[in-house]
């Protein structure tokens, strides 16, 4: 008989929401890496309710550490502000830890949750979701070794679509319109063959709240590098299509043109204007084989680039007050 | 014959401005470890303008460098805003290299500076003056171990006074008020035992310009850490005495009592109320000694520490307008 994966390990998600429901366990059924063993619902979900049968459930994190003692793995699916203190608790007592973007509220908290996982020897694994498209892997591998004249990222929803009544995001810390945007940061680090600096950036903050609902950054590679300029265009107040879009000038990749489009959120490819690749979704899938892969190797993944990029536009930006905002 | 210092290093001056003569020049004839081999002055000053008698002034530190090309190291005391590209073009060509605050405008850029510094296996440091006062040294062994409830630090100065004119510090990527207050973040995270976290802050920039004009933050040290709370209170716009003060709480340091004072920029200490210290400021020969160090042991000292605090600050805080600024 041969084994072709790993045995299952076990993993508890704390914080039963939406993202929980419609991407995590779908991902740990569908990878079969990973065995669903408990949840964490403080508003007391009831098996009923999450209708995952005879997993049980708890109010806290603190409980089902206490409850499972052997439990490999948690997954923290709860809001950011919550998230810091979570992830070092599950840390301390020697769970591998999933979390999801922004990793951090702030940069000094990420190097922390470094230092905790460094000090328990226990993997985290901080997920961009974005990243694990199949068509951001080939535009990764098609830009290796290219010169990139220009980026032009262009990332525009509505939020009052996506985020309905979700003060919380436009509260100091909240990200504002970078709550998307750091996703599209994300992708950007990941496919360019050079880093990028923030040189200028406008961030409009409504008058009535303290995170930006629109944002324009300038970017570019340093001196002699093969990057040249990229631009970041983040709007939170797009009616009807909405816009996920990066589009990337090069001096040619191998034989093909020079133009590569990468859309819909990092899921469709096209070259020159010819689509060369559109699979539907599976980033939660490949975010769970990843997390597997760095427990078997005994290591981490913690990139804090993207969340750099946006405390870097924070620090040099203009701040501009714009009309207040009411959902 | 025993000889107590090693031989000196050659070292080059790039931007021959008031910090270069007032202090980088005294403080290298002092220590007696680096020999001034050269100075850059894009304006070209000429030798009797420099004072300094046969040693050699350049327009750039490109013709430096190709003039001179057995100089060992470099200090980099320009505006921030070039100060990138020339620390990577003296690393690059081999040199050690000296930069002071801000080490950067951005969190990458610090980042590309460590990577050009270990590609080119030459010393990077980064210097934070107000680090290398023996009283922030004292203040920081009597905090070793203790219980530090709280920290109120309260920096207020005249930028009129000390920034007569400088547009570029309220231009975007000129820090503001965050140019003093991050001094005092420095000494901050040289004395405390534990590190701290921005919680809250709010920002205070002119209807007429880019950066703060003051600024407050709420620190705290994390869950189950040796330090409390930190509050900061950043100001331009102090006239009459000027205050660089950091108040510390203690739950009582060794036999000593609990109160620590650490004024004057740092430069004074007392204990409940009792001096302990005042020492002159001789912190740019601190500086060129640990300079010294550091290339004997072919090691770098780049703390990005300060710097992430003050981007942490952009990131979670409330921007506010407030009155136009004019000199």
């Amino acid at each position: 008989m041969t084994r072709s994966t790993p045995a299952p390990l076990t993993v508890g998600i704390v914080g039963f929401g939406k993202i929980a429901r419609d991407q995590h366990v779908p991902a740990i059924a569908a990878t079969g890496l990973f065995r669903l063993a408990a949840v964490v619902s403080p508003h007391g979900a009831t098996p009923e309710e999450t209708g995952l049968g005879d997993v049980p459930v708890f109010r806290s994190q603190r409980e089902m550490l206490a409850a499972l003692p052997g439990l490999d793995s948690v997954a923290i699916c709860t809001p950011p502000a919550v998230r810091h203190a979570l992830t070092v608790e599950a840390l301390r007592a020697g769970k591998h830890v999933l979390i999801e973007k922004p990793p951090a509220a702030t940069l000094t908290e990420l190097r922390l949750l470094l230092d905790a996982a460094e000090g328990a020897k226990r993997t985290l694994f901080a997920a961009w979701h974005s990243r694990f498209n199949a068509a951001v892997e080939e535009t990764r591998r098609r830009l290796t070794g290219a010169t990139v004249r220009h980026v032009a990222i262009t990332w525009k929803e509505d939020v009052r679509r996506w985020h309905p009544g979700q003060d919380w995001i436009f509260a100091a810390g909240g990200f504002g319109v970078f709550d998307p945007g750091i996703n599209a940061l994300s992708i950007l680090t990941e496919i360019l063959p050079a880093p990028v600096v923030v040189r200028d950036a406008e961030l409009r903050v409504p008058a009535n709240r303290d995170t930006p609902i629109a944002a324009t950054l300038r970017m570019e590679g340093a001196a002699g590098s093969t990057v040249g300029t990229v631009t970041a265009d983040f709007d939170f107040l797009q009616e009807g299509e909405q816009t996920w879009t990066i589009a990337i000038e090069t001096d040619g990749v191998g034989t093909d043109g020079g133009r590569l489009d990468l859309t819909h959120g990092g899921t469709r490819l096209s070259v020159d204007g010819v689509p060369v690749l559109a699979e539907p979704d599976a980033e939660y899938q490949g975010i769970y084989r990843r997390f597997r892969h760095l427990i078997a190797d005994a290591a981490g993944d913690v990139d804090a680039r993207p969340l750099q990029l946006v405390a870097d536009a924070c620090l040099v930006g203009r701040w501009r007050t714009t009309d207040a905002f009411h959902w």
